[in-house]
């Protein structure tokens, strides 16, 4: 342990050429005290499951208070209640209203994703938001179906039961879906495995949200141009689609439909474009859906334009939400495919809704337990499926209007609730004469928000191999399916981990000059190598999976370096300096690529030096007995400390 | 970018009072040249699949050379030939009639493990090895069927076609599975996708082989104790296989079996007790199988024991590999089941050749490129499938012996093969009488050196997650079966990797008295914290998988010491200083956490700084305008510099 009372005659000779830099204070590389088996495996687990140590407030309580804070964990409704006033009514109130006018439209388009009766978008509406707004911790997240989630689920179940020839089944699938898509979300929140959804990499769900809003957009054409044959395609890639539509197209396109459709589309894309410029109106594009669907309504209701062939909702059944736990299948050969739907539909749902609830906790500042905020998902989709709802989240376009109307708690999604739930008791036979363009129109202007090309830019600009992964999931949802852009973007994400594991960075390190400074000789051109000495930092930690690598990635840089030193008659390298400050762990795998790479260096005549191992890496050098191979004096606090004492060794030698 | 001239008063006014630590020449922190994208796209693809740079012999020679050199990288027998003399020759000779008579009673043994008929097991312990002669570069590997492979490859086929009923049918799964584990490998190894067997990891592989020794030896004692029923379990885990014993034990073990075997294994265990004691006896290990072999067969000769129950060989045809092409399955229902069994058997018997050559290079000094040595395996095992071998690979015990022998060169390899071939062209009518019981013995004494407590004990003390996976491995081979402890293995792997690249640590820095140097302060006691500084270093490249790991990880340390001060009435933080020396990559994701724990500090009136980014980090800060938005005289080279800056701003701030 670079003893600096070391009995060897190099180490105690060389203590009088440290410079200034370095000064009289040597310190020794410290065995950290050596932990306990059981505090060292709880210290792992800590980290891994309850790093952000969710029972801190538990601490030094009273037991009833304690029972309240249990409680409060659950229901943070409970917490926030009491704080409570008129001031925070009013926004949310407004809020709330400004996200129903937008919800109900949106609900009765995605459902048709989903391969539902609109009523089952308005069911998921009403149900799902109430158990949010008391379990959630996220006050701006606007619960309910998505477009994407809504479509994902549509492509997977209709792939195991056709909705039009088995309509009862295919309902009970999806609410079999949905079902355990809440046990998937609430039980990885309960287990703390909440950290897997980080493994799903932005830029891949940049990628896969963009692709699939053009196929969803591309669904909305046979909608949007009045197609009416049966024969249209049930694939969604962009090339299956655009065939069926213009093999259709001699048929005839609905020219009234188009009409209509387009006409909205505009304004619905105006008045977007309208609440962009100023925020201040942000509650134009909110409200302009549900003033489109009025006036649409109004228009075919008065031209009875639906006998030219203008297709129309025609019946939404009256009536809040039916008990639907019946319906679910809990054993026969439907019960795996719900379950395997319900778990990539669950994963993807929970992506979108933990993405929102960071964003604007992070834009407020205040924090989101990821834990229990899945479990509040969860619990949420699982009373959901039980009450005739399909799978629901957190809508990233309604959040941000409900943020922007100055929500101020999940009320707001109590009102909406509530709105939606009158809705449905009282003003659904008034959607008979809606025309389904305009639901077209207004699916197609919300989510051409999730193509995110300034994202797309920025992944392009900071990282090539991210924007590979967000182009792949992109181009696999667009030309083949949503499921496979899934595996491209899950698949890319953890094949940029592995590769991340398997090759860490090595560097050549100078000094430079006038400091005891060593840094990268790429980054920092004037850092100057020192003749004979060589050091090169591995920049993680030492694994099975790269111990290999670095072994032989040392053994390279050595080799370039002797070549280059022989073309220029400088010495030979005599010294390997590994600078261990960023190897924060290592294995036996590890310890003994080591011991190779000092085997072989000493057939070499040259003399291997680790400098700055940090306290594991240190423990476990004594604990294989490397740290006796090498020899302590060989371990030096830092490259400085090895320089020193190499330096006046190498001019011996040279002499 | 810590400019010293910036205009930023602080930081000028600081200027002066940077110690002689971090002298008077103050080094910006260095925007690294810009690579172009085609250059940087080059260094990745080098890095991950040509690291080991395997054309730089190739540079700057003739043409004819080149060709000459292509013809030795494919064929490495034709470099080393041109050197090859009468001494190494002798070497060779005395080492390959040493493996010789190890591997042809072993051959024998294993092809049972696989359910083949004895003769295939000396079929492939003829041609595998030519071929490996000419293309492989270890010195020392000895090549021919393994206990391990041969029962993975046997458990597998037999899910699928029963060895009994349809042996045709079975001997064709099985040399398409060799067929595909050889285009598996050599795969690999021709698209420089070698890396991949590094995520087995070390502890897994120790455990799973521990594991099958014991495995194989269950399977032995059907044999050892003369059970003739063919009611025997064709499970492997050890609770079905001990029941079977023991529910067969009334009707009859064997004794003049029971009393055969055990002497034989007594007599093995001891000669392998000799050679372990004494290094220059290696031989008597190595010749007592083939010992034990010729003395039980003539002792069941004279006494015709077999008519007493004693179970023998009868018969092994003679005569040298048929061609087997046509027996392979290109097609039909088979087809799947071949390429599937050939991917596991082959990336098993990689994994232990590869770590064999690597093991007696490093012993020698000499390179493995491990890409061409899997092309030379590959290539092997799909010639030994056109000629009636099963999977070969690597074995450890025989590579051993011929090391000890004194093997100079592949042609060890190719002595063995003669003699295999003469055997059997005339010697394997003589093995009728050989008894089972000693194949069984052999067996047992050979695999009992895969377990390997010392490694266990070994991983155990370095690191315990290693020694988890390690067990988990064990029993589950033990206690399930083979595939499922190779799959809990490869599981635990990976989860070991997963589990790295989502929690990395991060460390509190402080200042060691007397130098400028700031180390962790749980490992250095003495390393004091500077009041009003919270210093924190990340010790892993911050991605998508860890970067709100990483964001909230940093707010607790931030939240833990404004506590601490509070209880101990010190200064609140007012600057929290990211150390990012080993933050050697960052995505868009790591981007986005910086920016939002930039804004979190910024709200409790917190400075964020960041110390000795990167050349990478440096280049995507700024691209990515987070350089600007925290602005560039808040990063700095290293931490000295930063906390020179920031200790007389706080002291402003108190005044």
């Amino acid at each position: 342990m670079a003893n600096s009372n070391s009995p060897d005659g190099g180490g105690s000779g060389a203590r009088n050429t440290f410079n200034d830099e370095t000064p009289s204070v040597r310190h020794r590389v410290a065995l950290p005290p050596k932990e306990g088996l059981l505090k060292e495996f709880k210290s792992v687990v800590q980290e891994t499951f309850f790093h952000d140590a969710p029972l801190r407030d538990f601490k030094d309580q009273t037991p009833s208070k304690k029972v309240l804070l249990g409680i409060q964990a659950v229901f943070p409704i409970v917490g926030w209640a009491r704080n409570y006033n008129l001031r925070k009514l009013r926004g949310d109130v407004i809020s709330g209203l400004t996200i129903a006018s937008l919800c109900i439209p949106q609900d009765i388009g995605y459902a048709k994703l989903a391969n539902l009766d609109p009523k089952y978008g308005l069911y998921s509406s009403f149900v799902p938001p109430l158990i949010y707004a008391a379990m959630g911790s996220s006050r701006d997240i606007a619960i309910g179906p998505v477009a994407v989630v809504s479509l994902l689920l549509g492509t997977l179940c209709q792939a195991v039961i056709d909705p039009v020839d088995h309509p009862a089944e295919y309902l009970r699938l999806a609410f079999t879906a949905t079902f355990f898509a809440g046990i998937f979300e609430a039980g990885l929140g309960f287990l703390r495995l909440g950290f897997l959804i980080d493994f799903l990499s932005h830029a891949a769900v940049v990628g896969f949200m963009g692709g699939a809003a053009i196929t969803i957009s591309l669904q909305q054409l046979k909608g949007f141009l009045g197609i009416k044959t049966k024969k249209f395609t049930k694939k969604t890639d962009i090339v299956s689609v655009m065939r069926s539509v213009f093999t259709e197209a001699h048929h005839g396109w609905n020219w009234q439909t188009i009409v209509i459709g387009s006409s909205f589309l505009t304004f619905l894309l105006v008045a977007k474009f309208i609440g962009k410029r100023h925020r201040k109106l942000f509650w134009v594009p909110a409200i302009a859906p549900l003033i489109s669907v009025i006036v649409s309504t109004f228009f075919v209701f008065i031209t009875r334009a639906d006998k030219d062939g203008v297709q129309i909702v025609k019946h939404i059944d009256q009536g809040i939400n039916p008990i639907s736990a019946h319906k679910i299948y809990f054993s026969g050969k439907y019960l795996t495919d719900g379950i395997r739907i319900g778990g990539i539909a669950g994963m993807v749902a929970l992506t979108e809704a933990v993405a929102i609830a960071r964003t604007f906790a992070a834009m407020k500042d205040y924090q989101i337990d990821g834990n229990k905020e899945m479990i509040a998902l969860g619990s949420m989709n699982v009373v959901g499926s039980l009450t005739s709802c399909y799978i629901t989240t957190g809508s990233f376009s309604r959040s941000a209007v409900n943020y922007m109307a100055g929500c101020q708690t999940t009320v707001s999604n109590i009102v909406m609730s509530i709105v939606v739930a009158l809705t449905l008791l009282f003003i659904t036979p008034l959607f008979k004469y809606t025309p389904n363009a305009i639901l077209a129109a207004i699916i197609i202007s919300a989510v051409l928000g999730l193509i995110d090309i300034d994202a797309a830019v920025l992944i392009w600009k900071i990282d090539k191999l991210d924007f590979l992964a967000c182009m792949g999931a992109f181009f696999g949802v667009v030309f083949i399916s949503v499921e496979i852009g899934l595996l491209i973007s899950v698949v890319i994400s953890f094949a940029k981990i592995l590769l991340q594991v398997t090759r860490p960075r090595t560097t050549v390190l100078g000094k430079l000059p006038g400091t005891n400074v060593y840094r990268n000789t790429l980054q920092y051109p004037e850092a100057t190598k020192i003749p004979g000495i060589l050091i090169i930092r591995v920049d993680s930690a030492i694994y099975f999976s790269n111990s290999n690598y670095v072994r032989e990635r040392a053994l390279r840089w050595l080799r370039e370096e002797q070549e280059k030193n022989k073309e220029a008659g400088m010495p030979k390298v005599k010294f390997v300096i590994i600078e261990m400050s960023p190897v924060t762990d290592i294995d036996t795998s590890g310890i003994h690529s080591l011991e190779e790479l000092l085997k072989s260096l000493e057939k070499q005549d040259i003399q291997l030096i680790l400098a700055n191992p940090g306290p594991i890496v240190t423990q476990k050098l004594h604990a294989s007995k490397f740290a006796d191979e090498i020899k302590e004096e060989n371990i030096f606090l830092c490259v400085g400390d090895a320089v020193a004492v190499c330096a006046p060794k190498l001019a011996e030698q040279l002499a």
